[in-house]
């Protein structure tokens, strides 16, 4: 099970009504945040989320809107009595960013390990997680992420009775382990069924779109992309300052496919991005306009 | 006339509904700022007061909770379209620390000019206000501010009279300058009575109590000043901390002879600090206990 809390859907600055954007995503005892601006600690209280099992915190891009609540947030963790090591993930120059901003955050009870990207596309293991960062198209280096819960095909009992294994060691070869038996390796896919639909979140902003993002998003169950602008006539200023529409948006979760769109990264000067919903649902019927703090949990379906 | 606005009343780290100790002094269309921590920006959002026309931010002491907003508020008065320097005033190394802090905000369409106090008491005229800078006691290097606006005295009309001055110089004697005339000079001081009562305004964290705190807050008209603590048994961790308790503030404010002191820069933990104002009262009765967004439009007398 996935649980994610979209803490935030402003970009730029925050507003009294609207914290800028971030993700956070629960997911078996750990804690990951995609981004941090002002106030982002402040949104996982009132989420009522607890700091000290925060693991990983990835940022996409060196944007303040992105990281400026960063030195409060580690301040705050290590308030909070965390000791264990924390893993920063993003674009390459992340930890003399983060050692930068460490001057008011310069004593923290825990390490922090940096995962600098330099590659279009990198896959991590963490937290028994796969995250996919893949390069996106904004005026600095940036990244979106995919977050997947992969989920392994079904036990097939008659296929390890074909094979004469004893009942034993069947919980071993089902948990992906190998077994020998009777002087013979048996490796897990020998017995297991197809790998099963896993559940998937795409967390996208900011950046102008791009076919890598459709094929990275591919069937997400959960696209939070960013929908800066909902006028026609702001398309020349999102490809300006290399944002996109909110109907930009709603074309790429079309072509990827995706369970359901939530829209996040508002310009402060859209009070409602409401106003926008019909002509977005028009391209992609399963968009949600993103508020703060809007939350669910994603489970393996059956 | 001073308009007050003691923007967030919060130590620490901020909460959902307390943000973290900051001063905005509106005079005579410019604005000072003293403290900017994480969330600043909203409280002057949600104040209603303007970004743009922010001439001058203190900085208290470079811990977190009292600059970690500054790299947001610096690019939102640049989306204001500022262009006017601003000028910062702080302990030494404040340039470091803010050009440090600027890695997510380096470019910005106006100027900062620093000013690094170095000795334990310093003035600086600015904006038609005094503002006294003087050293507290803090665990790294601290600043208390004093904001006064003089107030000449009265325009003596028989003295100029008697001086036999026409009138037509009247009024540059009365702006302080001086004037020439029938070969002598004159100056402002020979016309002008007494300088009347201006208006003081003393904020003072984070800090042990001190006797340089009484004497810079002599006569005050608003002392605001923090309240860490408010139980008796907290005295000890005041003194670990360097902060103080609610009723040391108020024996300070007894001493000084205030005119009313605001506390504020409340513990996290203390979630209810008008709990303890009885006990303050009874100190200094002419206590109020801060509260987000408290303001007061200080006037000069008669």
């Amino acid at each position: 099970m996935l649980d994610i809390c979209l803490l935030g859907t402003g970009g730029m600055l925050p507003l009294p009504y609207r914290a800028l954007t971030s993700l956070m995503v629960r997911h078996n005892g750990s804690n990951l945040l995609i981004d941090c601006g002002e106030g982002t600690q402040n949104q996982i209280r009132i989420q009522g989320w607890s700091f000290k099992p925060l693991d990983v915190i990835c940022i996409t891009h060196f944007h303040a809107d992105h990281i400026s609540g960063l030195p409060g947030l580690l301040l705050t963790m290590g308030n909070a009595d965390r000791t264990e090591p924390l893993t920063m993930i993003g674009p390459k120059g992340l930890a003399k960013v983060v050692n930068s901003l460490r001057i008011i955050a310069p004593e923290l009870p825990f390490d922090i390990k940096f995962i600098e990207l330099e590659n279009d596309f990198e896959t991590i293991d963490i937290c028994g997680l796969r995250l996919e960062a893949f390069r996106v198209n904004h005026r600095v280096t940036c990244y979106g992420y995919n977050l997947v819960l992969d989920r392994a095909g079904r036990f097939d009992a008659e296929k390890a009775k074909g094979l004469g294994l004893p009942v034993k060691y069947w919980s071993l070869l089902q948990k992906g382990e190998s077994i020998v038996y009777e002087d013979k390796e048996y490796t897990s896919d020998m017995v297991m069924g197809q790998a099963r639909k896993g559940i998937k979140v795409t967390y996208c902003t900011d950046t102008r779109p791009t076919d890598s993002i459709v094929s990275n998003a591919k069937e997400a169950d959960l696209f939070i992309c960013e929908g800066m602008y909902g006028e026609d006539d702001k398309l020349a200023n999102a490809k300006e300052h290399k944002h996109m529409t909110m109907m930009e948006a709603a074309e790429l979760a079309q072509k990827a496919d995706v369970g359901e769109m939530w829209l996040t990264h508002y310009s402060p000067a859209t009070a409602r991005p409401y106003d926008f919903y019909d002509k977005v649902k028009n391209i992609f019927p399963r968009t949600r306009m993103g508020k703060d703090l809007m939350n669910v949990e994603l489970k393996f379906q059956d």
